[in-house]
């Protein structure tokens, strides 16, 4: 028991913090996305695809999570907007005061679109808000089509579904009305999208919703 | 500091019970592998093949974690052996005590084999000491070969790492050479296997592996 209250505890300051990151992001007409997935899903090869749609578009910057190193903040800068990286050591989830205290870094000065890249992992970071608009979950074809069953949070809270590397459906047991079936079960609001991050299939779906989401932000 | 402090007393209860765990398998003669993956990389499946495999020759049983759902638990049966699953809710991982627990249930009485199924996460499962003899990585082709470099606690503590889904390899950007330089730069002393359970490839390699460790405990 005192584990569960030690939890509440931890996810109502996280829930106070985000209250606060959300407020801030309103004021400056940013539109924040979080990012998650397992890991190896895609969200990296996502944010570099949009990092190249939005260069010349919109000023856009991505924060990206992850256990260790700074490998993904550097490949999104090779895609063309800035990118911080938020190591997390033990952590297995980004949290909003990770996200509040890199609000006033320059590299996120003036933008109008925030990729959060949350760490790989279908469980905790569902649970964390970090002040973002949208939370979208990210599912490869390969990682199989129960996993809404087996992680139904995530989908719960989210407000889409991207169904990344459909150019291996051929080649695996993956089944797309099977997938889309159980992520409705578990959450009928559900949007979904399906796309190929390697091949660029589906991309302009991708595009054009974040395209109608900054209109309104 | 307050979290770290509270980390720290759940990580040493928590081997208080492994090594409790640890104590009752070794004077059962039970050999317990704790498989530890992100989502979808195949760890049920591997459990089900080795299940068919175990089938006549030694008798075994499975511990399936999931963050919901029995599904995993059924998969097992099917595949021929006793299997008993742990829905752990809002935890993303396993721990000592929900094994402990479970040790005299009459599905694992007699038996020389515990295959133990972590919930799926690269991360926290990897924290945790079940009691077991070995921790086994299984990562699979799809998620990307940068995986040993960005999630290294789980592949330091492992003793092998299997290499699920190489029959994706020719459809992937994944390079076996450059997973294996991965993981050997974080963890120098890892054993590597490759296989695919869908195809069956390779698999003789794992049978022959908890072969020459069953015939050690």
């Amino acid at each position: 028991m005192a584990r569960i209250a030690y939890k509440e505890k931890v996810l109502s300051k996280n829930d106070e913090l985000a209250a606060e990151v959300r407020k801030r992001l309103a004021s400056r007409g940013v539109f924040a996305l979080n990012l998650i997935s397992g890991p190896g899903a895609g969200k990296t090869s996502l944010v570099e695809r949009t990092a190249a749609w939005a260069k010349g578009r919109v000023r856009a910057a991505a924060l990206s999570g992850d256990q260790a190193t700074e490998n993904d903040a550097e490949r999104i800068r090779s895609a063309g907007i800035p990118a911080l990286q938020i190591t997390t050591g033990s952590e297995c989830h980004l949290n909003a005061g990770r996200v509040l205290d890199l609000l006033d870094c320059p590299e996120l000065s003036g933008i109008r679109l925030l990729l959060i890249e949350n760490v790989g992992n279908l469980i905790c970071p569902a649970a964390y808000d970090l002040g973002e608009a949208a939370k979208v979950a990210v599912l490869s074809v390969a990682e199989g089509d129960d996993k809404p069953l087996k992680y139904p949070a995530l989908f719960q809270r989210a407000e889409l579904l991207v169904i990344n590397k459909v150019d291996l459906l051929d080649f695996t047991d993956f089944r797309l009305e099977r997938v889309i079936t159980n992520a409705k079960h578990v959450a009928p609001h559900l949007g979904v999208m399906t796309l190929s991050c390697r091949t660029g299939e589906g991309l302009e779906d991708w595009y054009q919703w974040i395209d109608e989401r900054l209109r309104q932000t």
